[in-house]
């Protein structure tokens, strides 16, 4: 599967690790910036100044060099501790709207979800990134109907689609993010506080 | 705007029609199989069967060409009379499922994203569309509002992204689409109805 692992004694030797992150980071920064399209092991040999042969090397080609940078770019767990479970998913929420609003990653996204169309690899890969991010959320919901603080007759799968979905919306169609005040909106709306 | 326009000689000539709708068909049908990057005036004309010097007669170049073809190609209105105001809600959302499921536009929408990231032109074309179309739900949610069958407190333009969101996301993320009884849950999840 990853195409991108090396042997034990590579990953020991600081030197090629430190031209393997190089490469990773060029060909993330090339997604963002020139779209899928964009990213040919040429490109990317050029952007990290290493030699095309030290590539592929690492990696069998552009499907396999494309997938090991998604996945070593994948995006940070939030940290949403403290407060009560309510709060805990407007943080979560609030993390996801920086992130979308700000980081390379958001950047890449047409370019992830273009390569996801062409590619079954990063579609899977696509999809089991976004699974794990909507579990944390699903799992944080649950928690807040346990202690009351949710509507527990509701499903809370699709809860953290209603939440994160117009988030995502708003950014691909509009280049517009979600202000701090207005995740709070959101929140309050979809998972309305119990009276 | 319209680099696509024709003079209105040319708009009643049936054969330059004909050749002008090939051209942004095939530019279309691209964006949905190669995506973006592999749209050119070359691969275009070769899927069209015309000459380079026919679609620089109509357009200034690549991007033109690209933005004239989503405009040509804009999403369908979708009817929702009859039955009640939630009902046409409903009716609504479960056209979008349906569009997105299956219209060659929904295949182009990564391709459609990635051309707004690098193309502004294309951007305020995507955002128009989108507001377009969010537009008329919201009308028709504020319609069921006054009817008072959706809760009158609610931020319809929040109620439509939290409506659309969760359908684009999956599709995007994940590749699946909302069966028509899961657009019923979701909608009797965001919009429940009044007790």
């Amino acid at each position: 599967m990853d195409a991108g692992a090396g042997t034990s004694d590579e990953e020991l030797d600081p030197r090629v690790e430190r031209s393997r992150r190089l490469v990773l980071s060029a060909t993330f920064a090339l997604l963002s910036e020139v779209g899928y399209g964009g990213v040919t092991v040429e490109a990317v040999a050029a952007r990290a100044g290493v030699a095309k042969s030290t590539i592929y090397r690492h990696w069998s080609g552009r499907p396999a060099l494309i997938e090991a940078a998604i996945r070593a770019n994948k995006p940070p767990a939030i940290d949403a501790t403290g407060g009560t479970r309510r709060e805990q998913v407007l943080a979560q929420v609030q993390g996801v709207a920086r992130f979308v609003a700000s980081s390379t990653w958001a950047a890449c996204m047409p370019a992830l979800f273009e390569a996801a169309q062409r590619d079954p690899e990063v579609a899977s890969l696509l999809d089991s990134i976004s699974t794990g991010q909507r579990a944390a959320m699903a799992d944080l919901l649950r928690l807040a109907q346990e202690a009351g603080e949710v509507d527990p007759g509701a499903d809370v799968d699709l809860l953290v689609d209603t939440l994160v979905g117009p988030i995502f919306l708003r950014r691909l169609f509009s280049q517009r993010s979600f202000a701090p005040e207005e995740v709070v909106a959101l929140v309050d709306q979809v998972v309305p506080a119990p009276r």
